[in-house]
């Protein structure tokens, strides 16, 4: 397993990230960016909590046209804020329905001709619809714009030391993932085999398993989503174990099959074309080329076996402190890749009687070949005995 | 602990809620509400899945003035929503962002008058904001409620189903917590500290530990939501670890606190009136007492020590599908107290140079006293030695 680097970031990248927005805010006139999603508050202040998890409070980061980003949030905050590089930091008691952080924001965006927010492909609103509506009847003399590509064009391109935190966890899931025919075992309850791929993860040294999915069904599985069942692991199921592991805030994102006790030769052939579909995405993966172009010479392979495209959407997707981040491997997406950013290759295909396969790997893509952040799958469907 | 309940819920469960909320609807007028959030979703459809934790794809369902939920979703979701009551399921191939289920939505709202969304306190709008907007002007003739009163009434007060699974995720809390002075030491990184905790909740049944925060220093800690230091766990520590650990996809939320070592006599007093603040609670918490009221009990203890008022905001709140819902347990909710609410009580202070303390409990309301779901924490600090 690699090193484990530090956690955290120096105070450089956070300047060097405002730095470059503000480039880009300059670049298209807008005067302020206001952020309110974890990811986006994180990636700018550095405040990192799982507090994020009560939808309760509001959080808003304003990032001005020079200087520091501010923080407006509630007072429970404040002690984290602080130790953050920001130092402008405004507070409110909440919740409060009446006010939550409403006046507060008003008062700080007055005056701002043109403000960027996120409302494109991929984002939410994460404060009250009504709240947001008060806030920008309080400032009529207010244009709001879309910041949605700016902001991606920036998080998109990870730093050295983001991917380095992506490396660590994505080794501590394939150590985890290494370990399944260790634990796993025809007999177990698919719940079971859930729970001690969680403890394993963590006994590795991830922080958390904020996503684990997966199934099991003889000779393949229906669906890629769901939690799992009680129905245990039988000797001809197929199983799959798809995960997303975070370690100081960072994910990895793959997923790996095996037999139960024998495979049979759909599953086999299944596996065989994803593993040189995403051989085929690893060979692609070059500063240059298009996220479609990517797609298309993943799905050459996959239509081998399966030309209806699937019921995914994509073939992969960026990866970073969310699970799932722009862009998209699509027909679509013509995002062009760059050296720094760092990808999910994901084939899926249907098979059988309504079957379905999903293969996964991580990759930073680099000058030349790319940097395989996960340790590849076994070319043939692993068989646990 | 509790006898493991069953995991979902019946159909008649989603008929209950189905007809409980559309007799709201009729008596208010609208002819449709639109749900886009997990929780809600999950309300009335039994859509269960972590596949929420990936933000690139939004989720759509429709309750109509009569008749069962309709979904619209993202194809890789129609195989698990085939699994719920739900017959009416319209599918794309997302992601798209030229039309992510928006052409869908305008089809199935055309011709609704008036239409629901949750746009009010502690909601968010889990769709893009720009493709709201698209909906909206492409619906002239529809006027947008907010409906999130209506589906807060009705979520606040749980079914014995919910309650069952409430109930067994708290003793599974609860028999973590009685855990800790077993793997927690004297020298161990907190990190350490929080993935043992982890581990533990899930060999004793937890699905998942979507939530842990925590804190530890000499006399007391400053701060209850950052995430764990690398700072030895140290003679004379006060530490507290706060956990929402989920099964079935309901959370448990409480806390506890120890000393290291040996426990410093301001910590003593300060546990001492969170102890008492939540007695008080408990005596409080009866069917027709408001939620200012119950604040008012636990503030009366609390004011022997801290008049402040404190960062938290509020003395506690609704628990169930989210690890934080409404009500809250604060001066300005006028929210009556009814059997079948499960609250937790959370009463703080502040003391000593800015640190502070943490109590909770979880309960539901009942017919006169309360049941308690967590087992009632010691009346005196423990000391981990």
């Amino acid at each position: 397993m690699s090193d484990t680097p530090p956690r955290g970031f120096g105070r450089e990248e956070f300047a060097a990230r405002t730095a470059a927005i503000q480039m880009r805010m300059a670049a298209q006139g807008l005067d302020a960016i206001l952020l309110m999603s974890e990811a986006e508050v994180r990636y700018f202040t550095g405040f990192h909590t799982q507090f994020w998890q009560s939808p309760t409070r509001p959080w808003f980061v304003i990032l001005p046209a020079q200087g520091k980003a501010i923080a407006i949030i509630p007072d429970i905050g404040a002690a984290l804020m602080r130790q953050t590089w920001v130092e402008d930091i405004r507070t409110w008691a909440a919740p409060n329905p009446a006010d939550d952080g409403i006046s507060l924001l008003v008062e700080a965006l007055s005056g701002t001709k043109n403000l960027g927010i996120m409302k494109g492909h991929e984002t939410g609103l994460r404060m009250p619809l009504g709240d947001y509506e008060r806030l920008t009847r309080a400032l009529p003399d207010t244009t709001v714009h879309d910041a949605t590509s700016m902001i991606r064009a920036l998080r998109m391109v990870k730093s050295p030391a983001e991917i380095a935190k992506l490396r660590h966890i994505c080794a501590i899931g394939s150590q985890t993932f290494a370990q399944v025919p260790d634990f796993a075992q025809a007999g177990q309850p698919l719940e079971d085999t859930f729970r001690a791929f969680r403890r394993a993860a963590l006994a590795q040294g991830a922080d958390d398993v904020p996503y684990l999915v997966g199934g099991a069904d003889q000779g393949g599985y229906y669906d890629v989503i769901s939690p799992p069942s009680t129905r245990p692991l039988t000797r001809g199921d197929i199983l799959m174990l798809d995960t997303g592991a975070t370690w100081d805030g960072y994910f990895c994102d793959f997923d790996r099959n095996w037999a139960i006790g024998t495979a049979d030769d759909a599953s086999r052939r299944a596996y065989d074309v994803l593993w040189r579909a995403t051989e085929a995405g690893i060979n692609a993966a070059r500063p240059g080329t298009t996220c479609a172009q990517l797609f298309a010479a993943m799905q050459s392979v996959i239509n081998e076996l399966d030309d209806a495209g699937g019921d995914v959407g994509r073939l992969g997707h960026g990866l970073g402190m969310q699970l799932t981040e722009w862009p998209s491997h699509a027909a679509w997406d013509d995002t062009m890749l760059q050296p720094g950013m760092v990808l999910t290759l994901e084939p899926s295909l249907s098979y059988g009687d309504g079957r379905t396969m999903v293969h996964e790997e991580n990759i930073v893509v680099r000058d030349g070949a790319p940097e395989l952040l996960t340790t590849r799958a076994a070319p043939d469907l692993p068989v646990i005995s």
